[in-house]
């Protein structure tokens, strides 16, 4: 018999099942003695892999602001959902709350601190902490960006740009310590010093003094300013580009804890074997991937001759049928891609809903009138189905123990009307004592 | 009236009398007097600037063997000039060294020690004397690169392929100190930890190691081994990769004395404005450029969609009368654009001829057949007709001074028979005193 053909990448469940999992072994006591016998109910409270989604059209409702766009009274598009709109953004919170554990929120210099002097701090302090009081993991986006940067730079000589992006790294990183936990300290530098769209400081400044200087400016302000923060690099550009930056800079000593990765696909789905590939090639660095901004489209294809996402404006960029069933496929083979290699430790879906999508594209897993595309069940049906211990109930054994095996996060243990949470933190076996 | 539109290059004319012309005044004395009233007669000896081309065709001429796939006495293709395969081997050295005046020669790894520990050292070595001895400049290519390399280090674990590298540095810049005086010591080095093409050891080590250790290995070695040597860093890679490889490279404290640039453009011309950028982009670290691999074709261009250029094979690439018009002018185009920036010190055509061109394409300035296309004698009428002075027999006025203009090189000043050599370093007003 000829040999069939080697599948172009491994399948992704048994390696998820291998990094992701826990066969864990509770060893109960109640009142120091084993609950021989007695029901055990562990249900799954969280997953420690962080998926992420953008939590910018929440901003408003965390601030009892009327939901954006919509505050004089007009509708934008059709609106399926019952009640007005504080009613829609509430429900729209509930799916976003229901699918996401980590929240992105926007730090873009421009619109944070449009007038010098006058950041939108308490607005986004209330934000955050409306995430975090719901058991979100908060991410700040971006400290340090050539675009949307502060048009008010523009002003100043590069030596007081650069003072004014240290001191704008400190406020923000002092002002929401223990708020917000990681930050994209700067995004997409593979450009930032060769940008040519328009004249910004933040382009200046890295031209004369270079990339590494830069990184190496940025993250030194941040480190100092909060030494527990999760500092990323991030960045669109997936060539070799970015590999020389992260080897240079780690060259000269910067430490980073994570690296972004963008995957914005509105040129379609990157397939399993160039995410492989690019997943592969960053992961030389042993550090932790993160896929920061991720976006699948539900309509048609932005044409693959635009280089620069930004370039593509048109008036309407309909979600379809079609492209619903597509975005659905992309979506689970996507996050089962991400998920089958143990060094991506986060992924951000860049949208919940079309309403207000970046380039207006259809890439929210909620259409703009607020009903769920199929790709928010799919994605859903993993992170909280397939990938998600349904709340069970064992019997202990005569050593007070318990079996199961769960995807790594946090689990509520419950005997007897007692409580405690376990985490399971490392995939493989797992041996863990808990005394109610 | 409306405005002219702006043209998007600056002509290039004026700003390579610039950038590359002196208007000398020279003092001269004959016998201590000035030698006033007397016929002073200057002729052009040679360009400071590098107009060089491979030497690889000559190696055998040089070596006194018979010409490359010529040696079994069958006619590759159609052969317009008289004599033998000798003289027409000595046909080709003197279109070559009309025009040029630095030399690139082989030192691919894999070709020059398939044996391990048996070198091709004295066939070069002559090589390198032929060429030396008729004026030229001659450099070594390539030291370090993942193609081409040594087989047997496949053998080695990477510790020894990195001790193997160094070695062969050292050889190599010892054994041809004081005839090759400048060496592409890496090559490729954006790619070179991630190429994929097929195993081989220079990948192997530059994945373990990264690319800026990879770098600073081999120029510490040949910094050592030869320390007024000239050490380039050569890539085909013109995005910001390799703007970012530099960056990471100059920070770790790795000096580079020029930045070698590949432009093969068996794709199509760059034209003046992507080649001006290139240059802007790549003049910002304040180095030499040199362009160091420069290829146009005088026949169909290769399909665009082709990304590594090895992968095009077909059985016949022929010159085309048309494609002939425009390769000459093309390459006047790119050669005035190239030295209208001060920046660039030398440009390597990659092959004065199409026998034995690489991949077969109709690269050279000379047909299989050994007669001229017009782009060479298009470049010649540059090189040795716009950009050259003529002799010239000026008048000594009373102060025993003459004056001309004349592109930076070097001059023979001959007085009544007696004669001195002056060199025009630096462009614009310079004063040269000349005794006789």
């Amino acid at each position: 018999m000829p040999p069939s053909p080697a599948p172009a990448v491994p399948a992704p469940d048994p390696l998820i099942r291998r990094h992701r999992t826990a066969d864990a072994v509770l060893t109960l006591t109640l009142d120091g003695a084993p609950p021989a016998g007695r029901e055990v109910v562990v249900r799954q409270l969280n997953h420690d892999f962080l998926f992420g989604c953008i939590g910018f059209d929440l901003v408003p409702l965390a601030n009892g602001e009327p939901p954006a766009g919509q505050g004089d009274g007009r509708e934008d598009g059709p609106q399926a959902q019952e009640g007005g709109p504080a009613a829609r953004a509430e429900h729209l919170a509930g799916l976003w709350l229901d699918l996401f554990n980590s929240a992105t929120l926007p730090f873009y210099w421009g619109d944070f601190e449009p007038v010098r002097g006058r950041p939108d701090t308490e607005r986004l302090r209330r934000a955050a902490r409306w995430f975090a009081e719901r058991g979100c993991a908060v991410k700040g986006h971006p400290l340090a960006w050539h675009t949307v940067t502060a048009d008010w730079l523009l002003d100043l000589p590069n030596a007081e740009i650069a003072r004014a992006q240290v001191d704008r790294i400190r406020r923000e990183m002092t002002d929401f310590a223990g708020l917000i936990g990681a930050w994209d300290v700067i995004n997409e530098v593979v450009i930032m010093p060769i940008f040519d769209k328009y004249d910004n400081g933040i382009t200046r400044l890295c031209r004369e003094i270079g990339r590494i200087p830069m990184v190496k400016m940025v993250f030194d302000a941040a480190r100092e300013a909060d030494p527990h923060a999760t500092l990323l690099l991030n960045d669109f550009d997936m060539s070799a580009a970015y590999e020389c930056l992260i080897e240079g800079v780690l060259e000269a000593g910067v430490e980073i804890d994570a690296l972004g990765l963008q995957s914005h696909m509105h040129q379609g789905y990157w397939g399993e074997e160039k995410t492989l590939g690019v997943i592969e090639r960053f992961s030389r660095y042993g550090l932790p991937l993160h896929f920061t901004e991720t976006t699948l489209v539900s309509g048609h294809l932005m044409p693959g001759e635009i280089v620069d996402l930004n370039d593509y404006r048109i008036p309407r960029w309909p979600s379809t049928p079609e492209g619903e069933e597509r975005q659905a496929d992309e979506i689970v083979r996507h996050y089962k891609t991400l998920l089958s290699h143990p060094s991506v430790r986060a992924v951000t879906y860049w949208g919940i809903t079309d309403a207000g999508a970046w380039l207006g594209a259809p890439a929210g897993l909620v259409r703009a009138d607020g009903t769920p595309k199929p790709a928010y069940e799919a994605l859903r049906s993993l992170v909280k189905g397939e990938w998600w211990l349904e709340p069970v109930t064992l019997t202990a054994d005569d050593g007070g123990r318990v079996r199961f095996t769960g995807f790594l996060g946090e689990y509520e243990v419950a005997v007897a009307g007692r409580t405690a949470v376990v985490r399971l933190g490392e995939p493989g076996e797992t041996a863990v004592t808990v005394a109610l």
